[in-house]
């Protein structure tokens, strides 16, 4: 099964392809991030979102979205941002007629560590650890993509 | 011209169609507004105001679209169900090649009335007025959408 994980950001969309035959068998085929910034104006920023996202699904063929859920505790600002980057990109995975699953924080954090509040240093580690990495992906959206990728591997029944 | 004015959000999306030949000579082609609810998942949500969104461009073929700026000051949770849905609207324009335009609530104000302290009943009159109808477009998402493409008309220079 092919697995994409997005955590996704108007500024900075981290993103990971995993392959898995089963739960204790995967690796990472592709990441990294989608950038975007002023002086782009939102209409563009989405729009360039969208592009790189649809080049990833054409290349890669996932057959299944991971995608972290929306985060409520951060400045109305940034959830603004945020959710707009996010309604673009889950209409771009709609579009596609991907299955999309969404993992909470202390969902993924079970799921790569079992407790709930493993700190970012553990879940990047771990990270590492399942595709058996030389480095720890950067920047941290890429780390958590991925995470967000193995939560739905280890998340589902095999 | 033909303008799109929305007022998005993910329950409830407010739209109207306006056709200007100028700043004196308007009327409106069509208005509505776009529902969604649970238990429709977030993904089948967006791809209906997608959808529909698209079926009003493809009927009224809109030159431009006129937008409300998103508002920060509710509760981060509104911003982000609003954000998500501006988001799948914004891709929906920018993928039909339509510019867009974004004005805030006071700019609509102002426009509309002569004045940034308008209040709802006012700019719901206005609207009614520019636009000679019999009554006030129900919801008032539907009245916003159509202040916002007003908005427009009275704000580019003619």
């Amino acid at each position: 099964m092919i697995i994409l994980g997005i955590d996704p950001g108007l500024s900075l969309t981290g993103w990971g392809i995993i392959e898995a035959v089963s739960r204790d068998k995967m690796h990472a085929l592709k990441y990294g991030y989608i950038k975007t910034s002023p002086p782009a104006t939102l209409i563009e920023r989405l729009q360039a979102v969208h592009d790189n996202l649809q080049d990833i699904i054409d290349t890669y063929k996932p057959e299944v979205v991971a995608i972290e859920e929306i985060f409520f505790l951060k400045a109305a600002k940034s959830v603004a941002a945020v959710g707009q980057s996010r309604g673009a990109i889950v209409l771009t995975v709609s579009m596609n007629k991907i299955p999309l699953f969404e993992y909470n924080p202390r969902s993924v954090k079970v799921a790569l560590t079992g407790y709930g509040s493993a700190d970012k240093y553990q879940i990047q580690h771990m990270v590492k650890t399942f595709l058996k990495l030389k480095e720890i992906p950067k920047p941290d959206d890429t780390a958590d993509a991925l995470a967000m990728a193995i939560c739905h591997i280890n998340t589902i029944r095999w």
